[in-house]
């Protein structure tokens, strides 16, 4: 699994270089004789001797990307300025803002959007609820709530740590939605207290996305917050992640020609992610279900689940999957299986495995950045393969989903989400691939691909009217 | 005290009107004779035989717009179309909304602003939790909370309806400071849950602004909130108020040539501004001051007193004024005072009161709309009169303070905020007014004066760097 350089480890280097001589064609050199990639030389200032040049470089890494730094400095006349990194740049501040809608030039301005006109406002909300969606930012606002417990692939780094992935967040539902997001970290990991903070947040809101708090305690968080508030919770890590999935498992059945209710599912992992993407597959159809985690393949007589809570997501998994009580390793598991979707680890498969598999095999190997599998290997014998990595063909990825599926709540007006909106947001994106473009190494349409968006928020914003979900009399933030 | 016809009160209505004829004119002679105001009449269609009109009304309350729209339609041969009031036009979806600073266009800015290349940033930030301020929108981003229980003059409204005076700050805090300021509703109004959810989502902010939270609970929320954080907390509407009230009164004492600490100064309302105002005319030199309540003069052998918890706010001010021991009604202890400042009631004080007050007699009577005594009158006998409303000169208004007073906390990376940087506060207000410009009807800037927020910035981050309050080495949300 070669990485290729990304812009994501870019550097911009600053450097002074004679005018004449050998030195500007020897940076390229340099730069890509170890590995990397020139993404930008711009002369900033040139002399009759020297030459103010900036090279945006790209790296596979931060130690490559300081590697390539000292290979610069070693050339000849050469002298390194201030090496500045691209990411950081971009962050430097922040990524968000707030911004009012409209201007305030004048005391006319100022009474209209302050005191005293804003009193009459205030007014007609305290007579009639309902009015919030309709005279204030509640209707588009959502707030992105993490505890930073599990965030990305680095664990529980905190909230503050975790701030610049919601901030992300929030400009992709703002980019692909139209939607005010406002990221709030939570300075506190007691599930009781995240139900409590949420609750009381919730009058300004619209939605809840949970986002990168960590499994178990996120179910039990998600569960109580859906019980008690009447706008829609939704953890995208959970449902986000199984919408993809499904969307990207129903178009790569269409490729093999097999029916959702025939094939046997082999799935790696049991957290957050693959219990969510479990049920919405079950809710999809799929009979044949056998799920696997660190200690081998869950059935209801596993030693380790014998004496646990039979409330527990594991002793759920056990009762719901694996009909055929199939035991031992997931290597073993996945022999003659039609699916496998894996969402724990690297490396838990090989080859071998993937070529053990029935034909027609479809493997998506969703651990990043490195895969259950790698996918340039497993597609020797695979028939579709899919990963989380943007750099693979059949990208499964969160941002396909959760900008529509909020897009469409909110114009429902919706007090809940339920598991016809996710089964209408997975078979919306589904079908954005046609008939005709569909293929093994086009199963899911791009992030940038512009009726995404719009396809999945109409999907969910019809399922929502039609179960009457939306609409109903009571708009207060929590439930009478 | 006749009111004036207001944009906060003005509708747009559209008409339809004979091209020919006396029809148009008549439509001004209407409004007016009623007491309205035309403030723009354009002909959105025009005809051979009909116009269309949008006439665009203030009016002096709804009531009274409601009535010049009747006095329309009664014109012969004028057909009322559609009746827009432009308050609520101006709130319909909100005032704010949450931008991006950047663009994503395509898969490269995604890896920059989102994954993979934001995870080094969460890295950076987990390893060096400072880094937070300056890699994040924590720097600039404050939240401004409600429990909608003091609701400008509207009493305890509600979360959801108290919104649209927080959007209206936020928008404010924009305009005036450059701040990104997020509403925080909260659909609680217990104590020890406001403290809890403030102390939970302080980590993604650089300062709390509690807002129209009632007295007395507002003290204690505000206390406890200052031990626990150390990020800045600011009630604005105790020491935003009292802020203003000290730098109007600054500039009062130099048009009446006295000192500060040689009046009596006598105060109507003892609730949450008016102890803040108090605590900062001691803190500016006050040495006589009375305050009186609905009861009277507060004193320490007051009847109602006697048995109250000694730490209560109203014991404070007991045992910190009235050094004389007066006793008795406000209107009793406001003669031969130098200085009377209500927050308190309409109409509580006279002319003739105001008329037995000492020479070069101060009047800030800020009740709104209805002040404690009519300004008109007052100043037949006082040297200089203020009050709290935008129609008659010297207006004391928090937009004078509070988005300077955080601009410059923000600046100074302030951990707290302390009576030392809200004397300053008011002092560099103050002198925004210039020794030539100052006269009884001029002892505070326009809030429109672009001078006024940057002053107060500075003033604050001088005084924030000196006191060492700023730069602490601890820049976690909560206190170690």
């Amino acid at each position: 699994m070669a990485t290729a350089p990304s812009v994501s480890y870019s550097m911009t280097v600053r450097l002074e270089v004679p005018a004449s001589g050998s030195a500007v064609g020897r940076l390229t050199t340099a730069v890509e004789s170890h590995g990397g990639s020139v993404i930008g030389l711009d002369v900033t200032a040139s002399g009759h001797e020297m030459l103010r040049i900036d090279v945006t470089i790209g790296a596979t890494s931060t130690d490559h990307a300081q590697e390539i730094v000292e290979q610069l400095r070693q050339i000849e006349g050469v002298t390194l300025g201030k090496v500045s990194d691209r990411t950081f740049l971009m962050h430097l501040g922040g990524k968000i803002e707030m911004s009012s809608k409209h201007p305030i030039r004048n005391r006319d301005d100022l009474s209209m959007i302050y005191t005293p006109g804003v009193a009459r406002v205030c007014t007609a909300i305290a007579e009639n609820p309902e009015d919030a969606r309709r005279l204030t930012s509640k209707r588009n606002s959502i707030a992105v709530v993490t505890d930073g417990s599990a965030v990305l692939g680095l664990g529980n780094i905190g909230p503050m740590a975790a701030l610049p992935v919601m901030e992300g967040k929030a400009a992709l539902f703002k980019r692909f939605a139209g939607i005010d997001a406002w990221p709030l970290c939570l300075d506190t990991q007691d599930t009781d207290t995240i139900v409590e903070v949420v609750k009381a947040i919730a009058p300004g809101f619209a939605g809840i996305n949970l986002e990168d708090i960590s499994a178990p305690r996120c179910f039990e968080i998600e569960a109580r917050l859906r019980e008690a508030l009447d706008i829609p919770v939704f953890h995208d890590d959970q449902h986000g992640t199984a919408i993809v999935v499904l969307a990207a498992l129903t178009n790569a059945l269409r490729v093999v020609e097999k029916r959702i209710g025939d094939v046997r599912v082999v799935m790696s992992g049991a957290g957050a992610a693959g219990t969510a993407i479990l049920k919405l597959l079950l809710a999809a159809g799929v009979k044949h279900a056998v799920v696997a985690d660190i200690h081998g393949v869950v059935h209801a007589g596993r030693e380790d689940l014998v004496d646990v809570d039979p409330d527990s997501p594991l002793c759920w998994v056990a009762n719901n999957t694996n009909p055929e009580g199939v035991t031992g390793t997931l290597r073993e598991a996945v022999r003659d299986a039609d699916v496998f979707i894996g969402v724990s680890a690297p490396n838990v498969l090989t080859g071998e495995d993937v070529a053990a598999m029935a034909d027609g095999a479809i493997v998506f190997a969703l651990a990043n950045p490195d895969p259950e599998v790698d996918p340039a290997v497993a597609r020797r014998t695979a028939a579709v393969v899919a990963t989380g990595r943007s750099d693979f063909p059949n990208q499964i990825n969160n941002v396909l989903v959760f900008p529509g599926v909020f897009r469409g709540l909110l114009d429902a007006q919706s007090h809940r989400v339920d598991t016809d909106m996710l089964l209408a947001a997975a078979g919306a994106l589904a079908d954005v691939v046609a008939e005709d473009e569909l293929n093994a190494n086009y199963i899911i349409p791009s992030v940038f691909n512009d009726r995404v968006a719009g396809a999945v928020a109409g999907a969910v914003s019809h399922a929502a009217r039609t179960v009457g979900a939306a609409g109903s009399t009571v708009t207060g933030a929590t439930k009478g």
